[in-house]
C-alpha cells in the first residue's frame, strides 16, 4: 500500500519504519530541516528494542509535496495537532477520491479539521498506546509494545478500516477495529485534559500531582466537564473508572515520575502547547451545547498565559 | 491609649512607630524570634522616610502574653491571614469589655474569626494603603505615604471608630472614618484575588499577566464571582470599575514589575500563602449561599497544591 505518514516525528517514525519493513511503500513528511537532512543522508536510523536499523525511506518537507507527482492510499496523521490543518492544506495533491486518512493524534475534534481536506467516509478516526521517542534528527528509540485501536467515522469507511487493521497488525502495530472508538479517544482525552494542563501550570510531575489532597476534586472537576459535553456526542463517559483510570498513572513506580508532553513542550522546551484541541476543545464544544465547562475554560486560558509568558513558539 | 500591635512585622512596626512617636502605650507581640531579640536589645530601628529612628517599646511573642497582668484599650491586628486565629487565642488576656479590635489585615471574613475572641460592637474593620518593608530583625524600612480607612462592624462602635481615626490622623496614619469599609475590602480584595493567585500560579510579575490576551476574561471571571457574592453580604461591586481598578496594576511604570505578596511568599520563600482567606473566603461564602464560584475553586486548589508541591510551611 501506498502510506504517507504526515508527521515523522518520534511516533511517525515508528509507524513508517514498522509498515516499511513489512513491504509497504512509505512516503515520511516533516516539517524539521535536520530531520528531513539526516534521513535523506543516513535513513532513518532507528534503535527497535535493541536492534539497530536502518531504512532508506523518502522523506519530504510539506511544502514540497505539491511539486511531486503522486498520491496515496492511506495518510497517517501524527503531526502536533496545532500542525495538522497546516499539513493538510499542505499536502492535498497526495489525496485522491480512493485515498483514506487515519487520524492517530491525541485530542478532540481533529476530524472537523480533516473534514476540509478528505471526505468523511474516508476518516478513520484511532488512539494509540505506542511510545516513541527520537535521539536527535533521524534516530529513533523505539522500546516496549502498545496497540492501536481504530474505526471508521461513517459507516461506509468500514471495510478500509478493517484492512487498515490487518495491515498494521501484520507490521507488528497490534492493530484492533473498534466499535466505540470515540469512546476510547475522550476517555483518552481525560488523561490528557488532567494531567497535562496541571502538571504544566504546576509544574510538577505526575506523582506530585497525585499526592497533593486537593487533586482529586481538580480532577473530577475536569472528567466530569468532558463527560457531560461528550455526552452532545453520543460517548457516555463513567466518571468513576476514568477517575480510577487517571489515577493509576500516579505510581511512581509506574510513569508518575514522568511530566506530560505538554510539561516537555512549554516547561522545558517553550513550545506551544495542544491545550486547544484538548481542554479548549471541550469549552468550544460546551459553547456551541450551551454547556458551562469553566475548570476548563480557566485551564486553557492559563495555559495560553503561560505560553506567552514564557514566549514559546 | 493603651494599644498592642498583633503581628509586628512590616506594617505593624508603622503603625507600632507612629502611634508610639504619639505617645501612646505600645505593646509589640509578634513570633518571629529573632525580631523579638533584636527589638529588646537595640529597640526597633527604622528608616522612615530616610530618617533613621530607634524606638524602645516592649515586645512579646504571643505566648508571653498570658503570663504578663495587662489589658488594652485596642488592638490592632497586622497578622498573616493564616495566624489571626492562634495569635488571638494567645494574647485573649490581653482583652477586656472594652478593648476594641481593628482588623487591617488584607481578605475576606477576619472579623468571623475576631468575634471569637471580642464582642462585635467593639470589632473595627479597615484597610489601609500604606506599604512598609523589613530589612531584617528589628529593622523596618518605612518610606511613601499611605491612608487608613476603617469602620465600626456594629452601630454600637461608632463612637470608638471615629476616636481610632483621630488617633490614627494624630500620628499621621491619615485615617478616614468610612461609612462602607466592607465594600472598600471586598473591592481591594478583588485585586487580591486576582493578581495574587494568578501571578502566584503563573510565575509572573503583574505587568507580564496584564500583558496577556487572555487575562482579561480571567480576571473579569474572577471578579464577577467575587461581585455576586458580595451582594450577599450587602456590598454592591461595579465590576467594570474593579476591572479597570485592577488594570491600573499593569503598567510597567507603576507597580507592574513587581510580583505580589503571594508569589513571594510562595514561589520565593516557600511559604503558606493566605488564599484561603482571599479566594478561599469567596469559595466558601459561595458554598453557604449556593453560589457557583468554579474560577475561584480551582484557582484556590491549585494554589494549595503549589504550596504541597513546593513544601511551604
Amino acid at each position: 500500500m501506498k502510506i504517507a505518514i504526515a508527521g515523522a516525528g518520534a511516533m511517525g517514525s515508528r509507524f513508517g519504519l514498522m509498515l516499511h519493513q513489512q513491504g509497504h511503500e512509505i512516503t515520511l513528511i516533516d516539517q524539521w530541516p535536520a530531520h528531513i537532512e539526516a534521513i535523506r543522508e543516513n535513513g532513518l536510523i532507528a534503535d527497535l528494542n535493541g536492534e539497530m536499523i536502518t531504512a532508506k525511506m523518502p522523506i519530504y518537507a510539506p511544502e514540497e509535496i505539491a511539486g511531486l507527482d503522486q498520491e496515496v492510499d492511506l495518510i497517517i496523521a501524527l503531526t502536533k495537532a496545532n500542525q495538522l490543518d497546516a499539513m493538510f492544506n499542505d499536502i492535498q495533491s497526495l489525496i485522491n477520491e480512493d485515498t483514506h486518512v487515519i487520524c492517530l493524534l491525541n485530542g478532540l475534534g481533529h476530524e472537523d479539521v480533516l473534514a476540509k481536506y478528505v471526505k468523511k467516509e474516508n476518516i478513520l478516526l484511532g488512539i494509540t498506546m505506542w511510545t516513541a521517542g527520537l535521539e536527535g534528527p533521524g534516530r529513533a528509540k523505539l522500546f516496549g509494545t502498545g496497540e492501536v485501536e481504530l474505526e471508521n467515522i461513517e459507516p461506509a469507511g468500514e471495510a478500509f478500516a478493517r484492512k487498515v487493521t490487518d495491515i498494521f497488525t501484520e507490521a507488528g502495530l497490534n492493530a484492533v477495529y473498534s466499535t466505540n472508538v470515540k469512546h476510547s479517544i475522550w476517555r483518552k482525552a481525560c488523561v490528557n485534559g488532567t494531567l497535562n494542563g496541571l502538571c504544566t501550570i504546576l509544574d510538577c510531575n505526575i506523582a506530585d500531582l497525585g499526592a497533593q489532597p486537593v487533586s482529586e476534586k481538580m480532577i473530577r472537576t475536569i472528567i466530569h466537564e468532558f463527560a457531560i459535553v461528550a455526552k452532545t456526542e453520543h460517548v457516555e463517559l463513567d466518571e468513576e473508572e476514568v477517575f480510577n483510570h487517571v489515577a493509576t498513572t500516579f505510581d511512581p513506580n509506574g510513569v508518575g515520575l514522568h511530566h506530560p508532553s505538554m510539561h516537555q513542550d512549554l516547561i522545558k522546551n517553550n513550545r506551544l502547547t495542544e491545550i486547544d484541541y484538548i481542554n479548549g476543545a471541550v469549552s468550544r464544544k460546551g459553547d456551541v451545547q450551551g454547556i458551562d465547562t469553566p475548570y476548563c475554560d480557566f485551564l486553557t486560558a492559563l495555559v495560553h498565559a503561560k505560553e506567552g509568558i514564557l514566549g514559546a513558539q
